[in-house]
């Protein structure tokens, strides 16, 4: 099926009939429970809950849930061991699909690294949101907002390819990359992220990204506007129609993504990608349909 | 008056019966020319127009625009000398405001700074936009999405003071000002961003920024919603109710700037501040509310 918004998504979810089982670590908040067992219910998921069993328990009840059989409560009260046990089970296949609870993303990921560090190496982790674009009528992508702080340039033909993964697995073909900067043209050496992008683009376009149109830097609305990079008249493949919006570095990520998600609404599904498995990573402060949406996408992704 | 969104600017030049001159340069563009000569129609304008006279005279044409006896053209065919022109126009007293036409901003920058340095020393200018936030009622301020590249500690006090000013010429007390970063705590060394929101929030605090309230590190739900906020157990004064968002540097502050206009449709007005009188920045992506804007709220804030 074409994936072109955010619902269609949980859709793809349900539709192939299979079953996922999600791992997830201290779900011990009323919002991310409600996530885990609205995937159990849609058919998509069974869920093992490592985590303190009482206050799983009081959970469920204080947010008018019931646990049926597809949920199974593992006892790990300590939060660190929740999270190893929770990474364990990902990869001993108890189950697929990794869900963060309420626990630091960073702590996740740092179990994560030190679990299948030892099993290969050459493996990065980043973090990709897929999101409503308020500008078109189909799905757009941005990373890195959680996880890569000030990626150099390698850093960030990475990230470039592991969100041109996620893309091409959500349907798309020849995705357009825009990597983001302040303003559209190189300014040396003032202006780091003009460069880096610049390079990416350079990198991506000698056969390292084949899969993709990379292109930057771009000052965002010349990225997602036709008509703004027409009046600017910022030309190429790319321009007023990226697919995925790349930021320079964590802060401008990370501050596009709570803007879209505070000062515009949109529905958004975040998941770390890069590992066996991508990893949901749901936020308390997202809405109960992006969480079951990151889930969704996670076990979507894994195939 | 209290002035609680973009239009009440507006509103606010044209209640006083004041008139402004503005100091138009290369105002060869059928926006622009129409967000000056809509300032002249409000009456709170006059404008002299720093150009081509052919050009001008067809770009009032083409946009079906008369140009009446409050502009007066000044034939400057070359961009630089127009740009001079116009700088120096507002030093020699024929005009109070200058208006950005169709050059770069860099540009203007640097002749204002050529000019003004052979007066004084310390002029610090920055880039603020003012805008209907759209998790408020009322407006909200982000510094700087377009002058300051990487500014350190020093400059980003320097960026606060320039905004804070502003909020206040605009009838807020005591504005509550975020340090914007990825994550709301100090992450050493790792997070260059958090170290200096915070030792920014410290400075401010010992009294160097006395009429506001100034903290960081903030992510961006944090700083604006109060749910947000509560969810995440970011306390303070400051916390889900900025008035001031303080970017760490020139991408965050650009992309977020970008991301309100391009995603979320939202109305602003964007000034250069710390020269003598404010200069109005339109930019040709910008809406014709938001062009207009730029101009009264430079000439708002000229007192």
């Amino acid at each position: 099926m074409e994936i072109r918004s955010v619902g269609d998504i949980l859709q793809a979810a349900c539709a192939g009939g299979r079953e996922w089982t999600l791992s997830v670590n201290a779900p011990h908040d009323e919002a991310i429970m409600k996530a885990v067992t609205g995937a159990c219910a849609h058919g998509f998921a069974r869920a093992l809950l490592f985590g303190d069993p009482p206050l799983i328990q009081k959970t469920a009840a204080d947010a008018g849930l019931e646990l049926t059989d597809r949920a199974t409560i593992v006892s790990r009260p300590d939060p660190k061991e929740a999270i190893d046990e929770s990474v364990e089970a990902t990869h001993d296949g108890r189950a697929q699909i990794l869900v963060k609870g309420l626990v630091p993303t960073s702590s996740v990921i740092r179990a994560l690294l030190h679990k299948e560090l030892g099993f290969r190496s050459g493996r990065f982790l980043s973090h990709v949101a897929v999101f409503d674009a308020p500008v078109y009528d189909r799905l757009m992508l941005l990373t890195d907002a959680g996880i890569n702080i000030t990626p150099n340039v390698q850093r960030k033909v990475q990230i470039v390819k592991n969100a041109v993964r996620v893309a091409l697995a959500l349907g798309m073909k020849r995705p357009k990359v825009a990597m983001l900067a302040a303003i559209d043209t190189l300014r040396y050496p003032a202006m780091q992220a003009t460069l880096d992008a610049a390079l990416v683009s350079r990198i991506a376009r000698s056969g390292v990204v084949p899969e993709a149109v990379v292109d930057g830097p771009f000052a965002l609305d010349n990225a997602v506007s036709i008509e703004a990079a027409k009046l600017k008249e910022r030309a190429g493949e790319v321009a007023g129609r990226a697919d995925i919006l790349v930021a320079p570095e964590i802060e401008t990520g990370n501050v596009l993504y709570k803007s879209l998600q505070t000062f515009c609404g949109t529905t958004y599904a975040s998941v770390v990608v890069g590992a066996d498995n991508p990893v949901a990573v749901p936020s308390r402060v997202d809405s109960p349909e992006s969480m079951l949406a990151s889930i969704a996408l996670a076990c979507v992704l894994s195939g």
